[in-house]
C-alpha cells in the first residue's frame, strides 16, 4: 500500500512513538531518583495515594480521542514498569 | 513526606505524565486518520508487519533505563487502544 498520505501519517506516528519512548524513559529516570530518596528515608516505594493523584490528573487533562479509562490503563502499565525498575535497583543495591 | 527534593521530582513527573498523555492522544488522532484511509481503500486495520516495524524502532532507539521488552509491552497496550478506537469509529460509521 503506497499511498503517499498513508506514508506521511506513518512517518508522523513513528516520530510520536520516539517522543513517547523518550518521555517514558525520562520518567523512568526521575522515578529512580524518587526511589533512591525513599530508600534513604526508609519509606515504601509503592504509594497508592500518589498513584491515585496521578490518575486523577490524567482524567482532568484528557481531551481525547481516547477514553480516560483506556489512558489510565496505559499509565498503570507505565507505573508497574517503574515499580519493577525500582525493585531491580533495590535488589542491585542489596547485592553491592 | 514533605521533602522538597521529592516534591520537585513529583512536579517534574506530573509534567512528563501530561506530555505523555498529550502525545498518546495526538497519536490516537493520527491513527484514526490512517483508519479512515484504510476504510476507503478497503484494507484491514490491523497490520502485523507495520506493528513489528514500530516495535523494532522502539528497540533500535531505546537508551534505557527500561528494558526494551518492558517498553514494547507498554507500546502494545497503546496499539491495542488504537485498534479499539478504530473499531468504535468503524461501528459509528456503520450506524450513520
Amino acid at each position: 500500500m503506497s499511498n503517499p498520505k498513508l506514508t506521511e501519517l506513518r512517518t508522523q506516528i513513528d516520530e510520536l512513538n520516539l517522543q513517547i519512548l523518550n518521555l517514558i524513559n525520562k520518567r523512568g529516570q526521575l522515578v529512580q531518583e524518587v526511589g533512591k530518596l525513599k530508600e534513604v528515608q526508609g519509606t515504601n516505594r509503592f504509594d497508592p495515594v500518589r498513584e491515585r493523584a496521578m490518575l486523577d490528573l490524567i482524567q482532568e487533562n484528557n481531551n481525547g480521542p481516547f477514553e480516560t479509562s483506556t489512558l489510565q490503563h496505559i499509565f498503570k502499565e507505565i507505573f508497574k514498569a517503574n515499580l519493577e525498575l525500582q525493585h531491580d535497583d533495590h535488589r542491585k543495591a542489596l547485592l553491592v
